[in-house]
């Protein structure tokens, strides 16, 4: 009997994996849960996703479509979340802990679940008693758009129990798709997160007028406050210059497309939060993540002089220039 | 009596330099060599350097215009070298070690001298007998464009006599100019010879068509690499991810307008080193230090497998695909 995979979401980073997944050749079964039925025709009729990586054809001869949630969780063994985290607890709504029994659950997802300030590995622990050793979390540098140009890029796969992690891994793997094992379930989930309050950082800077020369400096500095971080919230032997951490902080920062470093920019220019939201049609995953993250910050006492200055700009409504350059004296 | 500090070189680096010493507030006479009599002449006549950072404006009241580098040692307490690596041995050719004694000699230079295939600050240790501590390096990361354009930045002032770094750095700072000292004298230098190769690896993947996640994946490795090097080479408490190391790995892997890069891109486009060398007009930096890198590398055993990728290609004319297929295999 082959391993059955459900994929819950329909984005761009969902179907780059639904592309990974097909493309991969371990015999599996894949069931993907997609939203809305108008895609899910589209999907079945054209074989692209009309909104997302629409260059992307999908190989339906490997995939059940499925309308509802619960059916996907009652036919797979590994559950992949794909949402944005925003919408994540809307999508598991009609679940209980039952669901979740006896699966790996693995989280695509980097961000916070708002209404409890959670990362998703603690959310669902927390909320669905899903043990952590069950739990994968799937660490970048990876945007989705290269993917669908098969172009090579690195995944890492963390868990507490590794072996966990190698077993989804395997799945993923095809010739552009490189997989990374890892233990540091917390640690990479948490430097996804921070990731997104640095690259929303430096687009302030950006939108202040900084230059590449201090880009280097900032990014130099966001990486030590990263290691910093999580070296205290989940102490274990990590190396921070590896790509889930380094690498993913850097594909992030240095890309023009970058929702958070756009964002940034608009409110270094002179934007108000509320405006930039507007303007946007969406809010950035970062601004979020600042909120949250600085509670943390608080709790533990940390020193973390950029996460602060995003803090002060998006929440205190602090002036940009003013809050930037007293963060210029701190950093080296 | 004012301080008395002579630049040697006047390239794009020497001229940002000489900006920041002249707006630098700091009491001071500067001495400053410009090798060819037209320049010379045209910066006496315009206030301004022809070739180099020409929007620049060059305040001649606190500057001297020196023809021959020996007088400008002869009265000058600070020497700053500025000139390419490859033609440093020429500009001082006419010096004896009596020429250097008891002054500070600063190096702005990041490169190998070609024909002793030595950093800067083991040449002149070598070659003029200067004491280690009385060397300090200038390490960036610093674009000199920007530079000229009043960006802030961040210089790291690196002498194992940290004394001496803050002696130089005093004269450096500017309301865009941020010093960083440091007691790293070869950590500093060999960092910016080694980012060289990693900007013209990268170079060469872009031109063979890897994209942004792949990037990422590469310089993250390659930030590891440079650790494990200059661990190797000068065990000392070091932290990589300070601005001299990894910010000036970013800035230039990350800037277009890296001669390294461009380099490298040609390379992997399919250009023999021959032919990018002749149609660039000039050599990369990244092609020196990847020879002089190989032997200490080979000497100490060393495990760095993108100088190594690079050097295969260079110098062993290995094809690039084939060469960087394998690195893949490697990077984590």
């Amino acid at each position: 009997m082959s391993i059955k995979i459900g994929v819950i979401g329909s984005g761009s980073w969902a179907t780059a994996m639904i592309k990974m997944l097909t493309d991969n050749q371990q015999e599996k079964q894949i069931n993907w849960w997609v939203r809305r039925q108008e895609d899910l025709d589209y999907i079945e009729t054209y074989h692209h996703n009309p909104s997302y990586l629409s260059a992307v054809e999908i190989k339906l001869d490997k995939i059940d479509l499925f309308q509802e949630v619960k059916d996907v969780f009652e036919n797979s063994d590994i559950i992949i979340l794909n949402t944005p985290a925003a919408y994540l607890e809307d999508a598991l709504k009609d679940l209980s802990p039952n669901d979740f029994q006896n699966k790996l659950v693995v989280s695509a997802i980097k961000g916070i679940v708002p209404s409890i300030k959670m990362i998703v590995g603690e959310f669902l622990n927390n909320k669905f008693q899903v043990a952590l050793e069950d739990i994968v979390v799937v660490g970048g540098p990876c945007h989705a758009e290269e993917v669908s140009l098969e172009k090579l890029s690195y995944l890492t796969f963390a868990s507490k129990n590794t072996a966990n992690s190698a077993v989804v891994a395997q799945y993923f793997q095809t010739h552009y798709i490189k997989t990374v094992v890892s233990n540091d379930l917390l640690g990479v989930e948490y430097g996804a997160v921070l990731k997104n309050i640095y690259a929303l950082a430096w687009g302030i800077c950006h939108g202040l007028g900084f230059g590449d020369n201090f880009q280097a400096v900032l990014i130099s500095n966001a990486i030590r406050e990263m290691e910093h971080f999580v070296n205290v919230i989940d102490p274990q032997k990590r190396e921070i210059n590896q790509s889930a951490y380094l690498g993913d902080l850097l594909v992030t920062s240095y890309s023009q497309f970058s929702r958070n470093r756009t964002f940034g920019n608009m409110i270094g220019k002179g934007y108000s939060v509320k405006s930039a939201q507007l303007e946007m049609n969406m809010v950035a995953e970062g601004y979020f993540a600042s909120g949250c993250i600085q509670d943390i910050i608080h709790e533990h006492h940390l020193e973390m002089p950029i996460c602060n200055t995003v803090y002060n700009i998006l929440y205190k409504n602090q002036p940009a220039l003013l809050e930037v350059k007293k963060l210029t004296e701190q950093l080296t």
